[in-house]
């Protein structure tokens, strides 16, 4: 390595100095060293390895985090809590169905990480400009030694360089997994807004100091840190989508580029993975505080499940998404929940009774298929994970 | 449609105003429209089919613009030409290797496009958050017979919409064909070069304009058009990417974002591609120039011949790296073709007769497997295509 | 415009058929149109037009925001609500405060339009590659006053086109503003949330519908699209930064690229600001909902104000931070006041009294110095404004 | 610095770390230390001074390469080379206006960061929501000290941070030189190719190697460098633009983005203003192969030039237009000298002799005022420096 940065200093080069360093090594059989090859044989040859192992990587940890998703989903299959949308409460969910949703996601980027190694790992043995020439008759041969010897395939054509569309698809799919976990880091961070205290983030009480000043708060740093390092990578999807187009057999652009590019691009989604890992692995839930919430708006949240009891006696959905909407802007305006508004509304009363309008306020009997879905979803990834 | 604008001027939301209007036109059967279901579980599979007919237009482009290039690689499998790196001449390749590594990409980006469907089109009948409570327990029915009818896939999980990873997955299979056809609309670009010209775009002699002052220019005016459109739909992913991270069961931030996302990355790639298909199917090669410009040099982008051809005579490949070097420099210096300058080398002439000189010196002889890699990779798509 | 048409489906080519139409209409003096001048002298000459007039509409949308935030800071100087660092409630603030800061930041972004005026909207009347060829002598002239006339300035020196750096400060500005009110945008959200809902947008009681299926929401709607519009924005700047790099005396890939750049960063940014200027304009405060979670922790976001009264008599910070951090744990897991705590520990009750312990734990009287820098931010920004 | 690092690991938490290690050294004055400060007062007010460094670096590499392209616009004010647009020959151009152009846009680069840096460079000392309630009333006075010591002016107003609009400032700033050079790399790299070769990078010719298998190649390096981190630069916006919208008083997802992205983008812009000045400072120009290109086309591009010859004499555009069209497709066609076709031509020769049609088809004839234009320009730009 010493020789190698010296020969380096003096010819600007940096292949071409691992190359006399080794020829200087092998005595007589030097002059074998790199014959017929070009530089980017090693390097994308080498890129090629890297992607392997790197993805491999990348795979096992998602894969650790599906299956801490699974566990979550199936603990907390029957866990109710309110659903919001727009930032509002809305009708009930389970964790169960917000973990197992997150498994499904997580299951996609499997997949398409599976479906696309097989165009990601590409080396190369092609010479300068795709041709062979100086390898004569034997590249072919050559090539498919090299490849056989490494554990990879070669690209099915290539000049210089291995086309770097290729190389976008897989910063893209980094791209789509900061995505997702900058979706999960929101959503701890959120959760864990003091007024909503669902979840937390783990968090070691003793001697972790979570502000220089206000020594009180849970501050979700892992959560926040995910979504940070998350734009890092989604910005880098630019650097590789422009280094596709390499003018001709190749230019030198995408060179400097990469050396940012894919060191970058693999230690972060590392890191935000081992952190996610982290914070689904210790995640706490607050149940008093879910409930809580649960019944904040007095009910209001229920209003589609009255809507529905409604319409199931009879009325026409138009007419009960109005007397809805009129009766929760009055339980909203008087402050009183709207069982109370519904249980004094006489076209109410005409089609259900108190007992028919607490049922259908109940946030534990208004959660569908969430069970069943989850239960199923579970299961059908489950049996994919057997298969590693 | 006039009533649907009618009703929605007054309330703010536009599929409620279907809903209303669907209503108003069903009579009694009017209070089924919409029951149980939420604004998204429309969208969201109305955009599934909308994803799906778009993919099915892209990829019938791509496959037909892949048959092009498979034919122009044939035609021209021996179509010596001078390759380049770094915008410099460097040893020779084929047009044939040029297009067919073209038809190589665009062959990954049906493979994409065919591997991720399955992800991409799905559909949702699950309600506001997911769990299909309006439909109660009748919901996966509903889904599966609206999918039925609808021949979509549901997506396994949803809360108020489908996820996007989904759609970022979409977005980001339409930014890497974009990418690859700004590569290819700059490699028109590059060869219709006036000091260059080996191709052109077709152009329609008599009457269309190629510039306002300089009647005589031919100007890739559709390459550039392409390459143009590509920064719009490349930087669209970024778009996709944010969209992921809606929070909790969903907020509208995807919603506003789509509307322009959605339509114009389709529209531009489908425009992209259209204009490809002119170029490369009407595309002039000028014998002539091809040659021309693989004389310039005086044989100097044969060095590495001459280098290998002196290593197979017992040379090392540092020295015969060294001495073409040194012979380069002194024929560009003198403005000598290079085959003077070595057959005045006695170091080479030693080992090399003239007629061996001659030889390593001619482009054509040194083309390497291009050739039978061009024969190979035509045939291996060709098989492919017979799928469809 | 008709005739235009006509003539552009034949030579396609769009300026030179304005060129035709205008000749077939002014007869003797037809030989004069465009003599000398280039496409993109007219084009981007127009471009630097709607430039300054768009900016123009901007920077007063703007200068209203700014003004309708400054109101809002004054009249909430002194509304005393909890401040959140993490999402976590730290210590206080002033709404003034906060819609002081949200002014200085829009005065910013008129400043950063007024200077950079000047160097975006840059007319041309330098012929096809800048040399003013074609006008002979008399080109410095004609630039100056066909400028003269429009009420322009030239570019400095351009060739074909006026530099795209021109064109990317542009884009980044609208970009910046953009990030700006999605900041706005997501704190509406954030503090329209059920459970925190300390402000609302405007919301019209009666007929907007907030959901189709739960009619008792009230959506941010508009902060939302401003948020999704904003995605859309940000995301131009890099089809502006791509522009930037035209080959030679220019090549045509900006042309496409801005057809859908130039338009879309205008309209969405307008959208944006007409948006922000209603949400604004109409926001509604809900004082006991700020207070209620003003006291939501018990005090506990008073730790700091506590550490600072016992340091002010003579306890080392490190100590003091080491004591609250100790105390608001015992608080947070007791679920008892912070205050109640404190005063049943000694260390405390050695150095302040029961009445100083309550007075350090009032939010009021810990907002430091809010008001008198919210006075001087306002009073400075409303000097600037005189000056329009 | 051990101590600050045995400390970190033990509480997770780098300033406190900081704050705890000073403590230990100060002894009795240790309680003042940090006191009522927030870690963010340390650490914006840090990055003002390095973002006002950094900006000085950036503007006197800018300052350094103006003077150098002034020096080549003057040296080469008359060096008369064909202009290209769309990549095809157009009118003639001199290399002076090019130089002069980048000047011009260099210029603006510095102008920009001379009137951004009162915004960009803003240090705050308010505390963890920015009222300076743990300062008391000093809060104002200690924040003007401490910006008066570092030469610092505070943010107008500033919650936990300083509002990052001006790091997007900062970075769109560096984005957009970045893209300026990536033009000028990129047409370095064009006029360097084989066939063009009419300026080149200075390349030390004893020693450094081109090419590992090529070794006549003098690769544009420098410049294939330049815009390869051109794009890692410009990508960084995006993180900026996203690190704008910090939630409430502040949230961490700017800290993990920004220890990437603030000394990412600076080094890189330093790289690549190092390379410009290096490519500038020693550009060589080849005479020889500027006269060759400009006579490529035997006197095409002096189609214009006939065409407002002809229009001088009476002739009207439009007809001139068409002639000189139909002139050059011939001369384009037959492979003659436009001017043989053009005296072969008696609706010409009824209006210009052959010594005028000589004159109309001389290069140096025809750059119209680009000597004036850049003197002024030149002029004007060195005016400026004298302001330093």
């Amino acid at each position: 390595m010493e020789r190698v940065k010296e020969i380096e200093a003096e010819i600007h080069h940096d292949l071409m100095a691992v190359v006399k360093a080794l020829t200087e090594q092998c005595g007589e059989a030097g002059k074998y060293i790199h014959l017929g090859a070009t530089s980017y044989d090693i390097i994308d040859t080498a890129n090629a390895l890297q992607f392997r192992d790197g993805l491999a990587i990348v795979r096992r940890d998602l894969f650790e985090i599906e299956g801490i998703l699974l566990d979550l989903a199936e603990e907390h299959k029957r866990t109710v809590a309110v659903g919001r949308t727009h930032g509002q409460h809305a009708v009930p969910i389970t964790y169960g169905l917000k973990f197992a949703l997150w498994a499904t996601e997580v299951r996609r980027h499997i997949e398409r990480i599976d479906e696309a190694k097989k165009r990601i790992c590409l080396g190369k043995m092609t010479g300068a400009v795709g041709t062979q020439a100086s390898f004569g008759k034997t590249g072919p041969r050559i090539q498919r030694l090299v490849m056989k010897d490494l554990g990879l395939k070669p690209a099915p054509l290539s000049n210089q360089v291995v086309p770097r569309d290729v190389y976008a698809e897989l910063i893209s799919i980094l791209a789509m997994i900061a995505a997702t976990f900058d979706k999960i880091g929101k959503e701890f961070r959120n959760l864990m807004r003091t007024e909503i205290m669902e979840i937390s983030e783990p968090f070691a009480e003793k001697k972790q100091v979570g502000s220089s000043t206000m020594p009180h708060k849970r501050n979700p740093i892992n959560a926040e840190n995910i979504c940070g390092l998350a734009r890092v990578v989604k910005s880098n999807i630019f650097i590789a989508l422009e280094n596709v187009s390499l003018e001709h057999e190749r230019d030198l652009t995408n060179s400097s580029a990469e050396r940012a590019l894919i060191p970058e691009t693999f230690i972060l989604t590392d890191e935000i993975l081992k952190r996610a890992k982290k914070i689904l692995g210790g995640i706490v839930l607050y149940p008093e505080n879910i409930r809580r919430n649960l019944e904040m708006t007095g009910g209001m949240e229920m209003a589609e499940s009255v809507m529905m009891a409604l319409t199931r006696k009879g009325m026409g959905r138009q007419e009960a998404h109005e007397l809805l909407r009129r009766a929760s802007v009055k339980a909203f305006n008087q402050g009183v929940p709207l069982g109370e508004v519904l249980k004094g509304d006489k076209e109410v009363t005409a089609l259900l009774t108190e007992k028919e309008i607490d049922r259908a306020l109940d946030p534990a009997a208004y959660i569908g298929t969430a069970v069943r879905q989850v239960t199923a979803a579970v299961r059908s990834i489950r049996e994919k994970r057997k298969r590693g």
